[in-house]
């Protein structure tokens, strides 16, 4: 194990009905916020309605800022730092998933700084303060209701580039009812419980240690347990258990806890799928099926043993070959609908120069080390 | 799962050579600190002066405190708030295990109240505010380092009394070295097994819930590394792996993550063990061994499919029956050296009116139903 400094200050409000608890909570920040939302469905499934209840109660003043994409864009959080500025927001409240919520961390950095903010993604400057950040979480996937991450596409050049553990991009507090998950489509949930699991999986595949009984038992206990629910929200999509611990599930997928003390992991799915979804404006959560599939393909004789441990302990094969396990995961995937393909995200003809140049640079970024370009090209022609 | 709040802000420094971090940390919090632990195993092993070279560097000034007993008692927690108050301190470091944290803690409550603070523990009053607390963990087991909880016993009347998830009462910062647990016995470090699988494990068994995959992936996971990490560190005591996880898990094992969201919850096991340590002043983890076997054999028709659950996916025991499950825990228990009936903790006759007594006020006070005085007297009759 090696060392590590972990501190996550994020007060989680979890269950049913906790939405009428969110004025009283932001009153404690601030009389005027910012709402960060998306499109429409938030409207659709009564979650703004129950938001703006419960605000107008604590007496909240609400600036609304909407159109937040699936892949957040910069230009609109540099729209939104104009709004927070102009109004001058006490707080910051995002409403959504994974793609607002990230949006509206930016928003609150971007909002007590005076400097562009795509310097905090290509590490010119540090975050080191923004203004209070409260989340209500409606698709559970990318963990940035309980971390210090965010992550944006600066569409100009297609680069997306993010950042972790920052103190002031914790949420102060984030509520998490799964009864507004109810309306997610089981496609959208199988994109987040790809994402999820590559959350928990990339460490676990790329740690140099033999053994690591702590991280491993709580990494395949979540695994397993985010897996399960899947299938069971497949049957019942509104199962409240099912969703609940999909959930919670997401939420210690990514909140620092699995990584802690890996010798060596890193992110090369994530690197892999970046320029992906930046490029081709898809899911994730989509392209981390597909890249985390080419990637154990391709390195599935250096990881070999992990790869074995995988398939017994979370997939519950038990087989000496590697290929099996590799296409128990493929089997999954497929059953749940995340693609495990480039055609199957509707991606016909790959750009592979761009993909290379782009990922390149992430995996450089990213102090992930022992891949050359030919070894990019190669497992994106694994995703044909 | 059910509704819950989670928020545990204590900032983790985990690994080897940390120590001389802990002036600069303590720094941040004030100029003069109480310094509380032991007797002089801190001092054999190499921890104070370690320390003490830290504060001194960050010009730390340091009133001494020491003298905390393995159950920590309410006299002496009196002396401490004493000095605290006539030294004006500005925060308080705990360095030891448990009972010197727990009894830290209730000084940094006292210190800043002028009321008795055994009120804090017979629930005539909550506690809101304490100094700041800082820790160096040398005994992983009762998760102390990274909970708002404290266990304090009133040696006038026999009372051992506690209270949980007090925001005042977790650590800003606590410090986790592995290397400072090389020095435990194979026995301490077997009765901090004993506490770490009994604060997984209460909730496990007694839950309403048939499923839980998140709870019981989650506890699943922890509950075996910490196992196996016994058995490597039996066979090596410092084996650095083992003892990291060993370390960690204590501290994941009760720092409120394992408990949220369960139904039904509760704590016989604690509720039938504190008065046999108040009584009997042995160690708190010999007595989770004794009364969770006992408890389980007296509950075992009613959660059988608990105990077969634990048997499969933590013990590795494929059976239908819940005695040979049963069986097989107290086995591991007499394998790593914690008692699992009275007489292997030194205890001959015990007083079954005194424990019975003190444990239904304490089965009351902790809200856990559905057990007669016979039941509790019946349970203590297994012990023997």
């Amino acid at each position: 194990m090696v060392n590590f400094v972990f501190q996550n200050p994020t007060k989680i409000v979890f269950g049913k009905g906790v939405l009428s608890q969110v004025g009283a909570e932001v009153s404690k920040y601030g009389k005027k916020a910012l709402l960060v939302y998306g499109k429409n469905s938030i409207k659709a499934n009564g979650v703004y309605d129950k938001v703006i209840a419960s605000l107008n109660k604590s007496n909240i003043e609400v600036i609304e800022f909407n159109g937040v994409k699936g892949n957040p864009i910069l230009s609109h959080a540099k729209e939104g730092i104009d709004l927070a500025k102009k109004y001058k927001v006490d707080l910051v409240l995002a409403v959504g998933g994974g793609s607002v919520l990230d949006e509206a961390k930016a928003i609150a950095a971007g909002a007590i700084c005076e400097s562009d903010i795509w310097d905090f993604f290509t590490a010119k400057k540090a975050v080191t303060e923004a203004l209070p950040i409260i989340t209500v979480l409606t698709l559970p996937a990318t963990g940035s209701e309980m971390n210090g991450g965010m992550v944006i596409t600066n569409e100009l050049t297609c680069e997306k580039f993010g950042m972790g553990g920052v103190q002031a991009l914790y949420p102060k507090v984030s509520f998490l009812d799964p009864e507004t998950t109810y309306s997610l489509s089981l496609t959208q949930t199988a994109y987040a419980c790809s994402d999820i699991m590559t959350h928990l999986l990339e460490g676990y595949f790329t740690t140099k240690a033999k053994t690591m009984p702590v991280q491993d038992g709580y990494i395949e206990g979540i695994a397993k347990a985010v897996m399960t629910s899947m299938l069971n929200i497949i049957d019942n999509s509104t199962d409240y258990n099912a969703r609940a611990h999909f959930m919670w599930g997401a939420t210690l997928g990514w909140n620092g806890i699995g990584a802690l003390g890996i010798p060596g992991g890193s992110l090369p799915s994530h690197a892999l799928e970046h320029p992906i979804s930046a490029i081709y404006d898809i899911a994730h959560g989509a392209g981390l099926s597909i890249t985390t599939v080419a990637w154990l393909k391709y390195r599935k004789e250096q990881i070999a043993p992990r790869i074995l441990q995988f398939g017994r302990n979370i997939l519950g094969v038990e087989t000496e070959s590697t290929d099996k396990v590799i296409d128990s995961l493929e089997a999954f995937y497929t059953k749940i609908g995340t693609p495990t393909r480039f055609i199957g995200a509707g991606i016909e003809v790959p750009d592979f120069d761009l993909l290379v140049n782009h990922s390149e640079r992430l995996f450089k970024a990213w102090r992930i080390y022992g891949y050359t370009k030919e070894d990019l090209l190669a497992m994106y022609k694994i995703m044909l």
